[in-house]
């Protein structure tokens, strides 16, 4: 069978459209929102897509709202032509593109100077463009702490963008890769007191053959940075062994995150360990907790992580 | 014809089936929000609703999420009974009351005891239940000022329960009154910066014979405070008065205000002219503001307004 060719949406009002008339047919409707320059681990994302939903849209959008004015929206990479081919040969193919070109254009006649600052500086691109969009959603405890200490307004970005894709694909299953693990746990906690009628997947993180997480950022590593980025999945991979050990301490536990990724030429942001559910910060691991780590190489920050499903047996 | 008896529904699923095989036979549905004890102002907002609508959805819920701890959730008025049979007066009536139980109850087995406390004692009675709801929208600017400034969660709090009542909902038009003046604007912001599918519709304010505007608070008023409150409204058409006689200097027209309603015994919380569209404060009204209006009569804080679409004509 030829592969699929998607049909590419812009407008919201269109791709609305189309998704209440597949609901209407009885279809159940998929949605991977991502923000472009696909890899493997997105279309890993369709094919999980795939088992939850008759017909897929993917969103490709890189949302102004989520970037701070110092951060790289301005060099996010991106290759449309390049997406759709690599779409097009996941089995099943997708069924759509959402493409939109802006979604806090709301047709205003003059930029609104009514720029919205929250405490010292936290402003997004949105904001600082003046389109007067002046409206936020916030998933108040799990945003703190984790990437939301370096990047203040990156998820109450992530929670707005994705309330909008929401409302206008109207979809009955999104899929998110749990490499943002907190951006996952995020999501999930926003649909469940917002009432969005919308099951959240959340899909495994796809590796390189050498290890290192899937990113659309890995192509902006040098040669060099790229090996001396291997460091953070090998210090998992550390952490994991001595777990298995009997080290529950997750002090000592993170340390040897920090010096595997230290001494490889890295500088770590973060490398905690949490509670699954409510990313607290634990002491000593007795139950399901996730290791998350964000690190610098070069101007390329990474984050990864790896669940630890461990339950201290105290009949041992 | 007899009178039609409206379908009552409490589980947040069986109300989005109901929306969604209304909406796949083509009917485009209306949602009037309520927090009950009806009176002729609701009534009116739900004739509004047929004239834009084929199905009618009344809610009726009164959201722990607006209100302060020291406010008054726990004495506000209830008439479940009273207010199906005013809803059945109607012409038309309306399909559904959707009356949930709780909509911030997610099933948790333990109360959350992390609550999120933003500044300084700005809960709202569902933080203060501890039931772990941690997602919150705001309307950053237009939520300040007016009410905004005595009562800092009311509106995030409006805000979030109107998304999860269009989520649930699924309406295609929702109906406001204009007497929560600033309430209307802060929904149809969120409703475009968010990109729901959802016409928000104002309806004009509805008042007692005598001009008092009518609110669920009233029936708390005494005699002598009912008697004296009727001073807003006469405030605002000595304001009116005299801007047809060509005031425009706000700060006197506030005056007028601030000293008919003193006069009767009321204590002014606000006494505002500004902007329609951004509720920016005016200095002189040249194009359309509006006067809004909030005190106190007793243990009873009432609201008010007044638009004034006035366009000073620079060739006279």
């Amino acid at each position: 069978m030829a592969p699929k060719e998607p049909l590419v949406i812009s407008n919201k009002d269109e791709m609305r459209k189309w998704s209440r008339a597949m609901r209407c047919q009885g279809k159940v409707i998929g949605l991977v929102p991502t923000m472009g320059y696909l890899h493997e681990g997105h279309l890993t994302l369709v094919r999980e897509a795939h088992k939850h939903a008759n017909v897929i849209a993917v969103s490709i959008y890189v949302n102004p709202g989520q970037f701070s004015p110092n951060e790289d929206l301005s060099t996010y990479p991106s290759d449309f032509d390049g997406d759709i081919r690599k779409l097009m040969s996941v089995p099943g193919g997708v069924d759509v593109v959402f493409h939109p070109h802006n979604l806090y254009d709301y047709g205003n006649d003059k930029k609104n100077s009514n720029v919205a600052i929250e405490g010292d500086k936290m402003v997004s691109c949105v904001d600082q463009g003046g389109l007067g969009h002046e409206t936020w959603v916030r998933v108040e405890n799990l945003q703190k702490g984790l990437c939301g200490n370096s990047r203040p307004i990156f998820f109450r970005g992530v929670a707005t963008i994705v309330t909008k894709l929401f409302n206008i694909v109207e979809p009955d299953v999104a899929v998110f890769g749990k490499k943002d693990y907190q951006q996952w746990r995020i999501i999930q906690r926003m649909v469940r007191d917002l009432d969005f009628s919308i099951k959240i997947v959340g899909s495994e993180i796809t590796r390189e053959n050498d290890g290192l997480a899937m990113s659309s950022r890995n192509v902006r590593l040098s040669t060099k940075d790229r090996q001396n980025a291997l460091s953070i999945n090998k210090s998992l991979l550390k952490v994991k062994s001595a777990v298995e050990d009997g080290q529950v301490h997750c002090e000592k536990l993170r340390n040897l995150v920090v010096q595997c990724v230290t001494e490889a030429g890295g500088q770590i942001d973060y490398a905690e360990i949490v509670d699954q559910e409510n990313l607290e910060k634990v002491e000593f691991i007795n139950g399901p907790v996730v290791l998350c780590v964000a690190a610098w190489f070069g101007k390329v920050r990474l984050i990864d992580n790896m669940e630890i499903n461990f339950k201290m047996d105290v009949r041992k």
